[in-house]
């Protein structure tokens, strides 16, 4: 792919090819073990045009997280249609979430395992954050649509909700770093667990029926 | 604490102590960021004498994540009483681990955070699948248990069983690093948040009650 042919190909598809390569080199590899040789060869272009387009190491890698997580998020996004009812929002975003994880391992490996790492985990963190405040949106969503639809109130506090959204993206990221080790699990099958335990339990919290101990 | 008195004791007592103040150092300031130097003025000994002990700062911090990982998991097992319902095993499971982790925060920073750095994330995910395995036999048990007493067959194949402890560990330390940065959160509120999400949904699966999509 080197030479000139190479050289005709605009700046944004040329970017792309090497995040691609980066994404595929940092997942496989972890951060300190990849080079920017490698990155380089893989992408088909030189280590100089690597560096003049994407600076440093540092900032190819945070260059990676942040694309991998617009391209889980869009994946979610895109599968969540706001008129269904919460049940079946649930399930179309946990099964987006898992098939993309699968889709792409390697992107899932940079933010999953990758991105954690200092001195980046300040800025994953950030990124997750996104993700739980997404689903927030979505569990407060469906709080108050069975207030409207029924005569229940499920008075979750504000703190219920961010507390369920962190358990709900801690379960679903566990969840997808054993899949993709796991031979033969497909994202159906995540997905569907995932909802088993996840779905009645937020299910009677929207019906105001708590657990409570005895 | 230094100087002749610190000398007369006990091996382990020195151990102890070089531990704890190890743990307290790498979950405030990170791996890269502690300095030997640091943990032996905190433990009131000298670095020689930490070298000795402990050989060097990445030994050093295998064994912390080792210690903390086995008195995480003791204290759940000691609260966790195999003769009760269900339902009550994980109320009490939950409860222990939240309590723990939060009065243990830098324990919890250094297995939550600080362990998943390269090059411990193999060990530390090694000492994680001890916990989740410790999970599964709960699960395992309780759907044992439902099929004893009812009617009900829960058929949870072991890859469900494996899969729902992966969710269930996942949410356990999403919440718990959550927890121990939101001011005013109780070890009992994020036990209670855990156990409305989960339970309900583990409950119905115990009495062979699963969600479908339509």
């Amino acid at each position: 792919m080197g030479g000139a042919r190479a050289k005709r190909m605009p700046r944004a598809v040329r970017e792309q090819q090497m995040m691609d390569a980066a994404v595929q080199t940092f997942g496989q590899r972890g951060y300190q073990a990849a080079s920017m040789d490698e990155i380089a060869e893989l992408a088909g272009v030189s280590k100089p045009l690597v560096y003049l387009y994407l600076n440093s190491k540092e900032e190819l890698f945070v260059a990676c997280i942040r694309r991998e997580t617009k391209s889980l998020l869009d994946a979610v996004r895109s599968a969540v249609e706001p008129g269904l009812p919460a049940d079946q929002q649930l399930w179309a975003g946990l099964l987006a979430f898992f098939t993309h994880t699968a889709e792409n391992p390697d992107g899932w490996a940079v933010l999953s395992r990758q991105a954690r790492t200092e001195p980046f985990a300040a800025e994953a963190a950030l990124l997750r954050d996104e993700i739980v405040a997404y689903v927030a949106t979505l569990i407060g969503a469906a709080a108050e649509e069975t207030h409207r639809q029924t005569d229940r109130d499920p008075e979750l506090a504000e703190r219920d909700v961010a507390g369920l959204s962190q358990a709900l993206v801690g379960a679903a990221e566990s969840l997808a770093i054993w899949a993709n080790e796991t031979p033969g699990m497909t994202a159906w099958e995540s997905a569907a667990t995932l909802m088993n335990f996840a779905w009645a339990g937020l299910g009677n919290l929207m019906q105001s029926e708590r657990w409570s101990p005895r």
